[in-house]
C-alpha cells in the first residue's frame, strides 16, 4: 500500500507546494490538514479545496478555536504564563492543538508520517515533532523546508511549473504567525536589534500614542476562568476575542523583545497579544486578592517553569501535566470581579471584588475597626529574625 | 549612667513627640538620627534643630542619598527586584540604610536601645528590628506607637502640653513613605479595594492619560550599573533622579496592588516609582541581549527570592549576601545601550546595542549570511524529546 | 455556661497535671483527648480512666493508627519527605492528625480552647497552634508549660498535693516522642554536639554493628502506595510496622543530626525511623525507574518544599494542598517491585521490576538489540551546547 | 599544512586504534594526550611511548591529579553535589579537566579538531564536546566510535592488521571509568535491572557485610575545604585518597542506581566512591552546624541545579560560574571538625566542633542556662500562621 503523509496545511504558498513536493520526494500520498486556531484569513472550505487542487488525496479542515481557547489558552492564563516574564506563548500554545489534529488525522487515514512547514532553526519544529512523538511515538516527522531544502525560490518555481492554483507573488517582508491569542512578527530590518519597530508591523493593536477615550471593563472570573465581561456571560474564546478588540483598540499588548530560543540562539521578536495581556493582568490582580501568600510565592516559580516547558515544546510532557495539577488547585478560589482601564497601551487594574477574598479590611485598616493584635508583633519579629541574629553574632565577631 | 536611646527621627509630629515620650517612659536620654534617602522636604539642619528643641540630647543628620543609591538601589536594579512581580521595594530598600546609620549612632553614643516610629502591623517594624539585630545583636528595640500605645491623638495632646515646636494639624488622610527610589501611599478610602485611586494621591508622576510629547532616552549600563543617560555620565543617584523626572513626567511607574505583607495580611498599596521602573525595564532588556539562556532562567528565580528576602526585612541575612554574589556574577556582561520611549505611562524599549551581546545576527537571520546549521536540528529534537517520547509510549499504551 | 478546654492528653505526668492546672488557671472544664498514632505504651482505656481520675469532665481516646498511616505517613512517602535531606518528619507528621482529633472534640463538646503540653521553644507548639488555627480559626490555644510556667518540679508538687493517680518519679534523662513512623530522642548529654549517642538512646533499632544475617525484602508499590511485602498484601500501616520490625532488627534508620528549628535555633536530634527510611529508599528507587527525567528533577524541589512546610507546621496550608496535587500526579506510575537487602544499618536496593518502567533495555544496552540512533547525538550536542558556546566566544575574546 | 587532531588518549585498545583510524579517515596528523586524574593503571611514560608507537606525531601526558582534586572535586564537595541525590558525579567531574588539557594541547600544536573515544549514546560525548565548544568555540570534535562506526571488532582487526603494540584480548565484560573521586561500572548482566550486582564488580570498596573493626576519623574543614584528617594536614587530593582507602576498606560508598542520562534514556549504573561519599557526608554535617537556616534551605536547591548542570556537561557554562559564586559564599564559615565512624558500609557522623558554629547551647538546652525567651513564641505563632488562618476562615466557610 502507498505510504501516506499528513501535512500541516495553511493554505499558503509554502505548504501548498509541500503537497506535491512531498509526493515527489517520498512517493507518498499527502493528506492536508488545516486547523483554525483563530488566525483569520480565508474560509476553511476554500483552503480545503485548494489542498485538493494542489494534489492532496484528502483534505481535512477543523475549527479548533473553542478547543484552543479552552484547553490551551486557559491553562496558560491560569498559569499567568509569560516566557521571560513577557511573552504569552502565542505560537507555542497553538502548536500542541494543531499536533493533536494532525495525529488524529494520521491515525484515521493510516499515515506513517507527519510533515510541517517549519524551518530548522526555530522553536516550532521542536514543538511539532516533540508533540507528535509524545502523542504517537510511532509516527515519523518530516519538514521539507529543513529536510529537503525547499527554499522559497524553489517553491515558486515548483508552483509555476506545476500550475498550482496559488499566487506566487514576491514574499512579504514579514514572517507572521497569528491566532486568537496573539500575533508574532519577524522581519529583516528588525534583525538589527537597534532598529525600532514601525507602525506597519502591527495589526491586532492600534497605535497607543494616539489620544482616544479610555475604555473601562469589568472581567469576572470563576476558579481562574474568565466567565463574564461587563456582566455578560462569555466563553473563554469570547473573552479573548472581546479583549483583543477592546484592548487592541487601546494599543495594549505590544511586545518588542530579544528572546532565548530553545535552539540556543537569541532572536528579536515583535508580538501583539491584547486579549492575552489584558486577561493575564486581570487574573494576576485577582490572584493577589484570593491566593494565600506562600502559595502565591511558590506559584510564581511554577509559572516560570510552566512557561519554559510550553515554550520548549513540552506541552505533552509528564512534568507539564503535574504542574497543571498544581496550577488548577491554586486557581480554585480565584473568583471575583476585576475592574480595569484600557488606555494608551496600558491595561491598569483599579478595583477588585471577590467573595473568596483573603483581603480582610479589619486586619488591614488603620482606622476604626482594626482587629490586628499588634502585641503579637514583638514575638514574631524576635523569632522570625533569630537565625539571622545568631549568624550576625558570629559574623560580626 | 543614664541609658541612651537612639531614635529614627523624621522631623514630623510623631517622632518629635517620641523624643519626650521615650524619655518619660524609659528615663533614658534620646538621641535623634535623621537620614536623608531622598525623601525631600525640610532641610536637614532644620530637622536637626527641631530634634534638639524637642528634647533630644544629641541630634545627628546624614545625607545618605548616594549611599542609598549605590549600595541599596543598585543591587535591587541588578536583581530586577520586583516583589510580587511589581513592587520595586521602595520602602524595603531604605530601611537597611537607615538601620546602618542608627546602629552607628548607637555605637558612637553608647546607646543600648534603638527606637522607631512604626506601628505593629506593618513590614517596616520587622525591617528595622531584624536589621538592627543583624548588625548589632546586643541592641534592644522599641516602637512607642506599638509598645507604648502612642496614638496620634495622644501625640497631639503631648505636643501641645509640652509646647513642642511642631505643627499639630489634623492628620493628612495619606500615610506616605518616600525616597529617591519611589513613593508609597496608603489612605483610608483605598482600603476598600474596589475604589480606584484618584489623581490627588500622586506626586512623583503626572497623569499618563494627558496627551503630551513622547520622550526618548538612551541609558548606558556597564556590568549592570547605569553609567550614562543620553551619553552624559551619571552616578546611580543621578540616573534615578533624572529618570524620576523624565519618566515621572510621562506618568511611568504608577502601581496599584494588593500585596502580601510579611505579618500575614493583605494590604492595598499605591506606589510611584518612575525612575526605578524605567531603569529596571531597561536593565531587563539589556540582560535579554547579554545573559546566556540558562543563567537568565535561573536568575529569574533568584530575583524572586531576593525580592522576597528584602521585602521580608532580611537585607543583612546570610542568604541575601550569597544571592548578591550570584547576581553580581550574572551582571558581569550586562553592558551596552538601551533606547527607550517614555510616553503615556509606558517605558518601552525599542533598541539595544552591546559589545557584550549574545545576539548573533548571522545565527538569527533568515536572510543572506545565515550560519545556523539546520541539519543539526533533527538530532537535537529527537534526543531532546526522547524522555517524553518514552513516557508517552508507556502512558498511551 | 462554664468554658471548656480540650487538652491533648498523653497519660503522662505533665498532661495529667495539666488537667487540674488548667482548671485552676482558667476556671474551665477540661476534656482530655488521647490519640494513638502508634506510640505504644499503655492501653487507651487505662489512659482514658486516668484522665477522668485526674479531673477531666470528659475523656476521649482514638485509635488513629490507620488514619495516621494512610493520610499522613503515605503523603510523606510519596514526597520522599526528608527535612534537611535526612529527617522523615516523624513528629511533624503526627501533629496534624492529633490536631484533627482535638478540633473535632472541641467542636463536639463546645470547647472554646485547645491546650497542649509543648514548651515555648520547640516546633511542636507551632504545629499544634497553626494547625488548630487552620482547622478552626475561632479556637484559642494555650500551652501551660509555656503560658503558665508549669515546670516539671511544679507539676510534681501539684500531683502530690492533689494526690493524682500518676507516678511522680524523677524525670527520665530522655525526652522522647514516638509514633509508628519513628522515634525522636533528646537528652542533656547530647546537647554537647561533640558527644556521640550511646546505645541506650535507641529502642526501635538494634545496634547495626553487631554481625547478623541479612534480610532480603521485596516491596510492591501501586501508584506510590506500598501494597505488598514479600508478596503478602499489606495496608500502609502494616507495611510500616513490618519494616519497622525487620529494618529495625538490622539497625536501619538511625539519624544523628543538628537541625534547623522553625523557631530559629539549631538543635541536636537523634531519630530512629527504620520503616520510614526503608520505605522511602525503596520508593525513590522505584521512582528512578518510572518517573520521567524532567518530572523527577522538578519533583526533587517540590519534595524539599513539602518537607519544609510540614516541618514548619503548615500541614493544613493552601500551598501544602497544591503540592500534594503535584506529588500525587507524579506518583501515578510509581508501580512495581523493589528488592532490598536490610543489613548492618543499610537498606540497599538491588533490584527493580515494573510494568510502568521507563527503563528501556533496547535503548540502554550496548549489546545486541541496541535501538538507540547514535547519529542523532551530533545534532543534539551542537544545539544543546549552542548558548554556552556563543557565550564562550564572547567571554574568551 | 597537514591538519592536526588532538586525541583524548587512554592507552587502551580503542584509543590506540583511533590514532591510525583518524589518520586514515581524515588524513590528519594525530596528537595523543593522556591525562592522569587518578585512574591508576600504567605509568604515564609507558602510555606516552605507546601512543607514539601507534603512530601519533606527538604524545603529551599530564599528571592532573592535584588540579582535578582542587578545581573539580572540591567545588563538587562544597556543593554536596549528588546527581539524583546519590551520584557524586565521578566521571562528569573528570571530563572538564581532561577537556582543558585537550584544548591546551590543540592550541599549542595548532590542531583544528579534538577527538574522543566516546560512543553516541552516553553523557560523556556531550561533556567532551560542549566543554570543548565552551573553551575553544572554533575547534571541531570527532568521535570515531560514533562518527566513523569504529566498533570493537573493527578496532581489533585494525590493530592486528597494523601490528599495533597493544593487546587485543577479548573485551572485559565490564565497562569501567575511574578516577580519584570514584569508579563507574556498567556490564551486560546488570542491564537487567532486577539482577543484583556481584562482589566482582567492585574494586575501590571491600564487602561491607564482612565483620571488621570500625574506623573512626576526624576531618577538619576550613571554609568548606578539607584541610586535615585526624589532625594531620592534607591537600584535597590526599584527603580524598586517604578516605578512599579508609572508607573503602569499610565498604562505604557503593551505589546501585537507575539514572536519567542527558540523552534521554535511563541506564543502570554501579558506582564506588568511598572518599567522595565520606567527605560529602562530613561536609553536610558541618554545614548543618555552621550555615544559617534560610541559606541552607536555598543552598539545597542550588546544589541540585549545580549537580544537574555538571552531569549535563555544562561545567564551563555561565550559570555554573554564577552558582559557584553562591556556593563559595555559603561555604565561608564551614570550618571545624567532624568526627565520623566508618563501618559496615556506613559513614556516620557522631560529633561536630566548630568555632564558627551557629548551634547555641544556651538557646538549645532545656536545662540550666536556657536563654531562649519562650514568651516570644505566642506572637510568632500567631503571625507566622496568620495567612494560613485567614485562608482557613474562607475555605472552611
Amino acid at each position: 500500500m502507498t505510504e501516506r503523509v499528513v501535512l500541516a496545511y495553511s493554505g499558503g504558498l509554502d505548504t501548498s507546494v509541500c503537497i506535491g513536493w512531498i509526493a515527489e520526494e517520498t512517493g507518498a500520498e499527502v493528506i492536508a490538514v488545516a486547523v483554525d486556531v483563530g488566525q483569520g484569513g480565508e474560509d476553511l472550505d476554500v483552503i480545503r479545496q485548494r489542498a485538493l487542487d494542489c494534489g492532496a488525496v484528502e483534505a481535512e479542515v477543523a475549527d479548533a478555536r473553542e478547543e484552543f481557547a479552552d484547553e490551551y489558552c486557559l491553562p496558560a492564563l491560569k498559569a499567568n504564563a509569560l516566557y521571560q516574564g513577557e511573552y504569552p506563548l502565542v505560537s507555542a500554545l497553538s502548536r500542541p492543538v494543531i499536533v493533536k489534529h494532525l495525529v488524529a488525522a494520521a491515525q484515521k487515514h493510516g499515515a506513517t508520517t507527519v510533515a510541517h512547514g517549519c524551518t530548522g532553526k526555530g522553536n516550532d519544529q521542536v514543538r511539532f515533532e516533540v508533540g507528535i512523538n509524545s502523542l504517537a511515538p510511532g509516527l515519523k516527522c518530516i519538514a521539507p523546508v529543513r529536510d529537503y531544502a525547499m527554499t522559497r525560490d524553489k517553491a515558486i518555481a515548483f508552483a509555476e511549473a506545476k500550475g498550482l492554483p496559488i499566487a506566487t507573488t514576491k514574499k512579504s517582508p514579514y514572517s507572521i504567525d497569528q491566532n486568537v491569542f496573539g500575533r508574532a512578527v519577524e522581519t529583516g530590518f528588525l534583525e538589527d536589534i537597534w532598529n525600532a519597530p514601525i507602525e506597519d508591523v502591527y495589526e491586532y493593536t492600534q497605535d497607543p500614542a494616539v489620544p482616544r477615550e479610555a475604555d473601562e471593563v469589568v472581567i469576572t472570573f470563576e476558579a481562574g476562568v474568565p466567565v463574564a465581561v461587563d456582566g455578560r456571560k462569555v466563553t473563554v474564546l469570547q473573552a479573548i476575542e472581546e479583549l483583543n478588540r477592546r484592548a487592541g483598540a487601546q494599543g495594549v499588548g505590544r511586545l518588542d523583545m530579544v528572546e532565548d530560543r530553545l535552539v540556543g540562539i537569541k532572536s528579536r521578536e515583535i508580538y501583539e497579544a491584547p486579549g492575552a495581556i489584558a486577561l493575564i493582568t486581570a487574573h494576576q490582580a485577582l490572584e493577589n486578592v484570593t491566593v494565600e501568600r506562600e502559595l502565591a510565592r511558590y506559584k510564581r516559580q511554577v509559572e516560570q517553569r510552566w512557561a519554559e516547558l510550553v515554550y520548549d515544546g513540552l506541552w505533552f510532557s509528564p512534568l507539564k501535566r503535574a504542574l497543571d495539577g498544581f496550577v488548577d488547585e491554586a486557581n480554585q478560589h480565584v473568583s471575583g470581579d476585576i475592574r480595569m482601564v484600557l488606555h494608551g497601551g496600558r491595561a491598569v487594574v483599579n478595583g477588585r471584588k471577590s467573595d473568596r477574598s483573603l483581603y480582610d479590611f479589619n486586619l488591614a485598616t488603620y482606622d476604626t475597626g482594626d482587629t490586628f493584635d499588634q502585641s503579637m508583633s514583638k514575638g514574631f519579629i524576635e523569632i522570625f529574625g533569630l537565625s539571622s541574629k545568631i549568624a550576625a553574632r558570629r559574623d560580626l565577631a
